[in-house]
């Protein structure tokens, strides 16, 4: 989650909102993405999906088997139904998004069993510093909009 | 909704299942895409992810105001999440999706008001065309694993 947490910063020196994400298969780190929405402006650019399709094109198949996937934040409609049809089998993730989490939050995408596939979800890890990243960005940016 | 069926049908052609989407603006067609998961071996290769992305590339922005989105298939969470980010007002859909539909089937992905955007959803348009495309699809898989 300190990768994540690293990509999320890198995120933020963009002017993106900061969120990463790694993916982790047999110890070793097999690919990471941050939001790069506003650089590439598209709804998709978002951390989960750059790293799911790194990983997709680095093992070879679509099933990401063994992986598992940290997310500095709780991932939203699109993301959390990614790491459903990438059969990712565990995902770690930090604080709630009240706005958009579907993992928890709003819906029980990768948890709700009538849904092919489900992940374990273990939420709350490095939970503060993630969302401690988010204030401080959006506080930045009320601020510049202020000047 | 014709030409998102001429895109689910050239998806079977490659061995895909027949889905496909086709993105109108303003009465012309912006952006299409089809199902490419098993060609690409992507977890996200679904047809309106395709679509969605040209149509941001197209018109230099996330939010494809004005869209209208024709899906054969109800979209997935994935699907249904990037059309609520990308802001689209309008989807319009054929059959529903007993084992992964995520705007009417299981959840309610860009009709549920507590979501920052909500879309306007129509479905059944050219359903059983859609939903008879599907079935043979599957009964030729089936008839081609007995042999």
């Amino acid at each position: 989650m300190t990768l994540a947490l690293a990509e999320a910063d890198y995120a933020a020196t963009l002017g993106e909102v900061p969120v990463g994400c790694v993916l982790v298969k047999d110890g070793a780190v097999l690919a990471r993405g941050h939001n790069l929405r506003e650089s590439n402006q598209d709804p998709t650019a978002h951390a989960e999906m750059f790293a799911i399709r790194a990983a997709a094109a680095a093992l070879g198949t679509f099933r990401l088997e063994g992986v598992t996937a940290y997310v500095t934040l709780e991932p939203c409609a699109m993301c959390a139904g990614a790491l459903v049809l990438a059969r990712v089998p565990r995902v770690v993730w930090g604080c709630r998004d009240p706005k958009g989490g579907a993992v928890a939050t709003m819906f029980g995408i990768g948890t709700d069993r009538r849904l092919n596939h489900v992940f374990e979800s273990h939420e709350g890890v490095l939970a503060e510093a993630s969302a401690g990243r988010l204030r401080a960005f959006f506080e930045a940016l009320r601020a510049r909009g202020k000047k």
